[in-house]
């Protein structure tokens, strides 16, 4: 099983499915940058590991449909409703408009989530992390505003990163409560993995919310570095980093996550000879190109979990 | 100032702006065939007016966008959501996007049409004629399920009003107040018109509001016959006449109005010599091939109330 964010983590769980196509995945995903837009419900994350895994990615861009189309877009920016910041194509609205009305059905997400899998067969079982409602927040000093907290996707969308973040906060999560069946999926699996997601606000929202940290640390959790040679591989995770005191290093994020929650660590063969304590980390190459990239990245980390295996120790 | 449905009022709305060019027309649209669909609300009549005044319609059409396309609706169907008989385009699915968001926000219906005016700019004010919810219901005696009441558009789209209707019920009127402005709009006018919308379920709600009807009593009322030779000129009102025990023949429809609200009546050429008792009736071409024949009405409608204007009287 495997946490996961967005873009790194569905293409890692790509590879997953291929390199363990007997293996039942399940896949937590991070739902603390969900955001309401135009009165619909986007769950960027999760949509964008449903579409990785179901064949539906806008493979070039990593995020959205394929072959998409944008006149509900162009049509809202008319009437001069906004935010025109955050793109949605037309196939993306469906999604969100099938959500929303599951959800003002009085679905819980989780429930909604696996109604749009049904379409998607994704190959995993993906729940999101939890059912209630998480908001990472992002305290910025804003040139125009001062100091404020933004929601994740203004930060991250609207200003790309580019205005230092002096804290990161998943507001809700200390209430929240894990979606049904992530705890048990966490204590039946062989394996926990953490894909090369964002270890701030992808891995450790999902962290955040309480009883899923203690889950994963009682598991053989290996991890793959988002970093190689001291930055992030795709993203501004190293912005997020900044923020939480954390230096952008394959080293520095495994000492965070920390060796009672994570045994095993894949990184760069640029990071090669990288120690980290009460971690077993190993190099090989990390970069996804394509999906038997992935695979093999998947297969090193696989084989890292059983060299660790807890249960078998 | 008129009261107007769908195509056959929105077309004659067109008319009379080109004949009375300087005229402040306002426009008190039926809502009672609105319907939510996909969790977001549709106001079929409101949008026809809007689109077709502000030069957005699907003119071969008469309703809908120009140069639609249907994303969001195959995407929907993807994943096995419907109705399928509705549709919805995708320029279409902004305004309904906008419309449900400023709803959801608490703005009322007639707050919410200004706004989306403010875009189309139809060159009329547009209400509708409550913001309470009023909902056309027929009940049909069902093949499969028996008698049972369905939504009007589902009689009308999904049915093609191929079914009997039993009776025909604005489910709501009862308890609905007109919107901000109509009875002033209605008091202050030089004459109320009706355009040749379906005396039933257009026309007829919005006189099923109380208050709406004696306010319109009260001035010079002239209409335009929507039957021609015994047949709607588009559209099914010969089937929701039939459920109200009405002939479907230009006399029989301004009989069903009655004197003491209708005052003046055109009728087609085809109906030329019909009378009704207490009602001025004229004749001319009524078909509106295009906007200047639909102007030519609009003059003649004018014409009339003039002659039959209640306060030079």
């Amino acid at each position: 099983m495997a946490l996961a964010g967005g873009i790194g983590g569905a293409r890692f769980l790509r590879g997953l499915r291929l390199a363990a196509p007997d293996a039942e995945i399940t896949v937590i995903g991070n739902t603390g940058d969900d955001i309401s837009l135009f009165g619909l419900r986007v769950c960027p994350d999760l949509d964008t590991v449903m579409y990785t895994l179901g064949g539906g990615i806008n493979e070039e861009q990593g995020w959205g449909r394929a072959d998409e189309t944008f006149t509900v877009k162009e049509e809202l920016a008319a009437y001069g409703v906004g935010p025109g910041w955050f793109t949605l194509g037309d196939r993306d609205f469906a999604t969100h408009i099938v959500r929303t009305q599951m959800l003002a059905a009085g679905y819980p997400l989780s429930a909604v989530t696996e109604a749009l899998c049904d379409r998607w067969k994704p190959g995993v079982r993906l729940i999101p992390m939890t059912d209630d409602q998480v908001e990472t927040h992002v305290v910025i000093d804003d040139p125009d505003k001062g100091r404020r907290a933004v929601h994740f996707q203004e930060w991250w969308v609207r200003l790309r990163a580019s205005v230092p973040a002096q804290s990161i906060v998943p507001v809700g999560a200390d209430d929240a409560k894990p979606a049904p069946g992530v705890l048990d999926a966490i204590r039946d699996a062989d394996v926990v993995l953490f894909p090369p997601s964002n270890p701030v606000v992808s891995i450790g929202t999902i962290l955040s919310v309480p009883g899923i940290r203690d889950a994963v640390a009682a598991r053989t959790v290996v991890g793959v570095s988002p970093i190689i040679g001291g930055a992030p591989v795709r993203g501004m995770a190293d912005a997020c980093l900044t923020a939480i005191g954390v230096e952008t290093s394959a080293a520095a994020v495994a000492a965070h996550y920390g060796p009672d929650l994570l045994n095993g660590w894949l990184v760069d063969e640029a990071d090669a000879g990288v120690e980290v304590p009460g971690i077993a980390v190993r190099s090989r190459p990390l970069l996804m190109t394509d999906e038997r990239a992935a695979a093999a990245i998947a297969e090193a980390a696989l084989d890292l979990a059983r060299e660790l295996d807890k249960d078998a120790a």
